[in-house]
């Protein structure tokens, strides 16, 4: 249940509404919108008569129940209005978001070596990167598979993130490695296999940092933000989604099926910003520029590439992840296109000389 | 198997070679790209011996087996050479393919009547489309359901026609149709439910028109491209691929998942021209201006447009059409990236005043 | 929309009301059941007042609006009478339906000589199977595979039926071949890929020999009955559905899912009797004996089991073929559980010793 | 690798190999089987020589290498041997395998209270069951929804386990609540939504209990296998596969497809037990009879039934949870079919009046 305030309704009625509210028992969360504020009702609301709150106060505009089962994640619940998740790192604030400039995430799969990491972090910081993403603990199908070099990795992000500045996006797997995470990761990333492991994204949503939430293999749109919702209601607010491909009936030429849109069905549902994924979306490089292109077509608020300085050696995904070399080339790519939708940043681009007056740009294959 | 002639071949030497693997019972295809000649050999070519091939002439450079399952369909057998489908209309040659302009195609679901079919076409060209769609014969999931006015449904699009010079494309369903399609449509589509319906495939590989081939709701990119090889076999090169969606588990928001990623796999897999339907794809009018942008970004040749002028009393398909001012307005978005991506004709615009000066778009929902 | 008749009424009365509702412009059918009599109204009944036709006669027990999309294929328009369609061969008539015994169709994927084809029918004949099957049209995913003998496999499969006496099912692909086809089919096949080739689903619907419709690779189960109600619609009452797998994530161990609860879902939806093909669904020999078991105990009223006298020699779909002893093994298994559920004639079993007396028990739902 | 040593081989020699194969730093495992000991070599095998390990022993007969991904869950490890695995219970030790008798587990989805668990404990029991299932922790979508009584609910169960006798079968979301479950859990569950949690696998292998690991949704036959590896890599053999339903394009009138074919494709890839759980599958009370007598024909080891006292009152899973009531019927129904198999153990059955003697046939692979 969200309670609207009229524009212009002064702090103190729009604070003494949302002590009143308190009586019902529920907890609420106040989203101050552009134009309005909204009070939502976070709890148990299927008894509380709407009228009776619309009598709390003159400036109420109007008490609407959330009909979709997701509550806080809805773009209902901000009444239309969309949010933007902002993470601190050394090189500034970043914001994901609709009205922000497209953040780009790029690193390997796997942090393999102080080296590769650290040569990586550089180069796609120089591209235009603003995170660089790297696994410590990795969640491979096969117990016999590397399974990542666990909290020593932490040590070469850490060391990575001093390098350049980047912020890190890292995945956790198990709970009880979460502490360590979060002392090095900005965003913390929760993998499409644990989508619904429902312990974790309870403790995730009692940490301050973002939570990058990836899409389960074959869970549906409604599935992944009841997931959100989890996160959301545990008292986390940042949440970006992550789509990386859905798994369908074909897997001949392309590891999954991107579901690109999944970008306008999400921003009509909800209010969280949306990161694609077409590194894993098709597991193959090839693919990679012109998913991004389509991406940020669709309207994507950021993009996670894999980027290794040398795919055929790497410990794991070799076959999706672009070279450093074929890393720069994308990014002078997307920021002719970034640039025409208004969402490239001058932070994506300082340092790489850009084309003058570029008109056209191509789709490569 | 193909024979690649090297570049500067004389065309006497190129007949020579020809004539001289006749003898080898197969049937050979010239297909004379921007350098090089190559000759497609067409049958049973596994018994022929590749070194005895290539001792016919000096001037072969290269004699390879196609190892793809689908043969005449395969980029190998046009040695990496795309290729373009030209269709006559009544305004002009169109051409769908990789190095031209992006063509629209646009119009109702069905034909309902005269009025409705030659409004829609007068506004759909207007605004810079180069077809007319419109379905005369309708695959409906109930039999119950409106089936699409037939025959007399030919004659109004014949009218449509000749008030706009638009091409026409409509769908058969049943071979006995064939020859009254082809009297009005310079495009025959075969529609997903059909797209195995191999007997259907081998009649409209038969005739002279180019030939629609949508995608089936569950068909892999290798039966799709199977299929179309079944219209090449039966000896019409001019096949256009029409990615609409693919059936998956989530079907709650929208009705198919479009699959974007067909666009790049198709490239490096077959020489023959992409459409986009993202109508039918996502099933909401609301979602279509997004995919077409995403579309467009991914590479494709060709889009297909579902546009209607009262969506709501329409007789099938109504959720997922835009209406004509819906249309004018995609048209208005869709041409600034058309032009970023060099793939914006005039004859898209002739008629429609352009944004001066427009560097950035946005993405609408 | 049905009337449904006291029990007892006297038949002069239903046919009085069903003369007196024809002046609804709808087409009446009469079901008479084992104690009530049912008049289904076939056509645009919306319009209709239920309580006016309510008060056409005393006699009228209820008058029930049907809400299943598919009205004729449905339970509810037989009011919970299940349909048998019956089969006359030289043999004798065989009934598929739930009050009767198992059916077993047997044979190979496609017809490939004489000799392989007659004696196919005289080994799956001593073995117990009612039907031969045998493609003389194959819809083959490439069109350089083979294609069937077509009028010839005709010819032959007409000889088997001459020399056995079993009944004929074979496949049409193109209404152009139905008058061919009828003269030897008893059961004419709609294979997967033509579920929703409504064109011919109209042309079967207009003759008078039983209509096997196999469920399309990804179609629904309300699809599927749809496409059954385009047959029923059409005319022809002698539908019977064949669940043969449907496509899903996993094809690396089977070649489809096989949907054994397909068999109670169809069950609680429809009166028409269901086939399951575990040959088709499986693709491999080793795993047909236990679909078969669970078919049976699920339910199913008839089996298509593909038999090959050389599966590693068969033109098409040698890997799922039994041998002519492994079919004759598998219906010794088979015997004792279609006994068991009482659903196993001595037509089945005549030149097999069967095993002692046993206690029946049935499949509820 | 696996070393099958010739049949009648002495002890002291085999015993005399496991010590000598233990220089190639791999782990040895021992299985007796039947007519032959197979020591399996866990580790990095692939640099070891198989000539020089035959040359060992002269009573090795054969040094193999297993081809699947999967090592010790694959069918080859043990020589075509099929597991059992072997639960301790207060009613005696209940044995999950291919050669023994149908285990029923039986309960609710949630344990509710002290009434409902007890009461129903003591009808599954009294009915033939020999396990009791009851959800203390749920994974639920919606972090809304009943998220299950936690340890209280483990007391419970403990309470139904001491007044039964019945072994006890609960899940496991967070490893956190590992060592309590195991204090009253007999098998301990890993649910479809957490069978790629690797991090909770490794710990569940770390047990001494069974664990019984459910299919995800859309885990291929190869990634369920894989994370069985990952509970057997960790020393824990007692594994129990459940098939659960997938998750495909229909759900219409299921919840999930159960894939009734992964029986006797799982038999030919593990020696893993298998169960089946057709209430999750169907998601429907009404279909679970036929799926189980479907189940039990295909060659099931064992099945898991939701029944709830009051169904429609239940806190999660209502519409596929069977009432006391009818648990006794299925029961009733199932007892003649396993006897057919010759599956079905006097302890199923010791308060039932069962049929007389029966032929017994068997499942064959």
């Amino acid at each position: 249940m969200i309670i609207v305030m009229k524009a212009g309704t002064p702090s103190v009625e729009i604070e003494r509404v949302t002590e009143e509210v308190c009586r019902y028992e529920i907890i609420p969360e106040i989203c101050q919108g552009q134009h309005k504020a909204v009070i939502g009702l976070v709890g148990e609301t299927a008894e509380i008569d709407t009228r009776q709150v619309q009598n709390i106060s003159p400036f109420i505009e109007q008490v609407i129940r959330v009909k979709k089962p997701f509550k806080r994640a809805s773009l209902e619940f901000r009444y239309g209005e969309h949010s933007e998740v902002a993470v601190p790192t050394p090189n500034g604030v970043i914001t994901f978001g609709q009205n922000h400039p497209l953040v780009v995430v790029a690193g390997p799969c796997s942090v393999e070596n102080e080296e590769m990491i650290v040569e990586t972090a550089h180069v796609v910081k120089a591209a235009g990167a603003q995170f660089l993403r790297g696994g410590a603990y990795k969640p491979r199908t096969s117990p016999y598979a590397f399974q990542g070099h666990g909290e020593s990795a932490l040590d070469l992000l850490a060391k990575a993130k001093e390098a350049t500045g980047l912020g890190i996006i890292t995945e956790v797997m198990d709970a009880a490695d979460l502490d360590k995470i979060v002392e090095v990761a900005d965003v913390v990333q929760i993998g499409a296999r644990n989508m619904q492991n429902f312990s974790l994204l309870k403790k995730v949503g009692a940490i301050g940092k973002a939570v990058l939430l990836k899409r389960g293999l074959s869970a549906t749109i409604e599935d992944w933000l009841m997931s959100a919702e989890y996160i959301l209601a545990a008292g986390n607010p940042n949440v970006i989604l992550c789509e990386r491909g859905i798994r369908t009936f074909d897997k001949q030429y392309t590891r999954n099926t991107l579901d690109i849109s999944a970008i306008p069905v999400l921003r009509s549902l909800t209010h969280l910003p949306i990161m694609i994924d077409p590194s894993h979306a098709t597991g193959k490089s090839e693919f990679v520029q012109p998913m991004v292109m389509a991406s940020i077509a669709a309207g994507a608020d950021s993009l996670m590439i894999e980027v290794h300085p040398n795919p055929a050696k790497a410990l794991s995904d070799g076959p999706q992840s672009l070279t450093l070399e074929g890393f720069e080339e994308l990014m002078q790519e997307m920021a002719p296109l970034g640039k025409f939708f208004g969402r490239w940043s001058k932070k994506n681009s300082t340092t790489i000389p850009m084309f003058a007056s570029q008109t056209y740009a191509t789709v490569r294959f």
